[in-house]
């Protein structure tokens, strides 16, 4: 072994040492394409009367999934093809979008958590069969972070807190300082970020990220 | 006035009094969209022998402008018109894109400073009058500030050095902690980010950032 190669190895060992130390912090990351949410009448609109969302794959928060449905979105500047709906379907319909695909579609939605679309963008939805005008449900999506009460005691944080997430892939370094926390018995533990928050940090799928509590905590 | 209304003055107070506190760290933001740099037989190639860029507007950088010329570049996925090139003209050429472009040319570009290219993506170039193949030069810029050595010696950084920097504007707040310190006679103050990590923050052209050492600084 030359020297070089023995400072590799050190290297390697003390970045192990470092992850290890930092474990208890760690949050794994899920990337959020652009995607909605139907309620039962719009699902009807869209693509018929008793028309039912079929499975195409499971996603990681227990009972949801990428439906094999897909929608086009348009706003007053563009559209956008193959939008996947996520099921089941909710109580409201809501599409999440990135800032960018938002500049593609000419809207200007806030950045909320999901539920919260009171005052956010205008959207068209267009199926096979129809299509619908929301007057509202068009947001960004805050990143957040889904976990259970127990991981949420783990991590000494409550529902609604406000933490930091620093995640480092090398290239980049990006901490997201307004992550949501949002605790409940159905929840598995994931850090949700959309597209462009995930390039800005060149950050993949099943990455990890280091959860910091932060001092104004509460939204 | 009522308590809501005395509430919301002093809130206001409070963050003017901050906004003041934190001004000496400030450093304005500049969104960088895709764009490329031409060396003198590229511009040939594309644009026929002899041909010499006009200047669309100055860039903030002294002696730096856009140029009222575009090109196309592809790779093997797709392509994107209408990329703005910068001049005047350099030794060498180089593309500079958001990894959202790179995902639609079907390319993985490394995460560089300018003009550190060896080992960068292949990408081609088309012009009016020709096509150029570089084998190396499409980067994915890495965050940095311009900045004159009197403002490095204010901000107490040297040439190189990594910083991190918190940008807030209220929606979202990310902290960029990969921000490469470049200092030269020829530079003035200002922090260039991608659209990808603009988009992240919801940043805006002409927002500050706040600008923070960290611990380990040269890369």
């Amino acid at each position: 072994m030359n020297k070089q190669d023995i400072q590799d190895v050190v290297y390697q060992v003390i970045e192990r040492m470092q992850d290890s130390n930092q474990s208890s912090s760690e949050v794994p990351i899920g990337i959020s394409a652009r995607h909605c949410h139907l309620n039962k009448e719009c699902l009807e609109e869209l693509f018929g009367k008793g028309y039912e969302l079929t499975s195409k794959a499971p996603l990681s928060q227990p009972g949801q999934f990428a439906a094999n449905e897909t929608v086009m979105i348009a706003g007053p500047r563009g559209s956008i093809e193959k939008v996947r709906i996520l099921g089941p379907l909710r109580s409201v319909s809501q599409v999440e979008v990135s800032q960018t695909d938002a500049f593609q579609l000419g809207l200007k939605p806030p950045v909320r958590q999901s539920g919260h679309i009171e005052g956010s963008s205008p959207i068209t939805i267009i199926g096979p069969k129809g299509s619908v005008y929301l007057d509202k449900g068009l947001i960004i999506a805050q990143a957040h972070i889904h976990m259970h009460p127990d991981d949420a005691s783990y991590f000494n944080v409550k529902d609604k807190e406000v933490v930091a997430v620093g995640i480092d892939n090398g290239e980049r370094k990006v901490t997201f300082e307004k992550t949501l926390i949002r605790v409940s018995e159905k929840y598995r533990l994931e850090m949700h970020i959309d597209t462009d928050e995930a390039n800005s940090g060149a950050i993949k799928s099943g990455q990890y990220g280091h959860l910091k509590k932060v001092e104004s905590t509460d939204v």
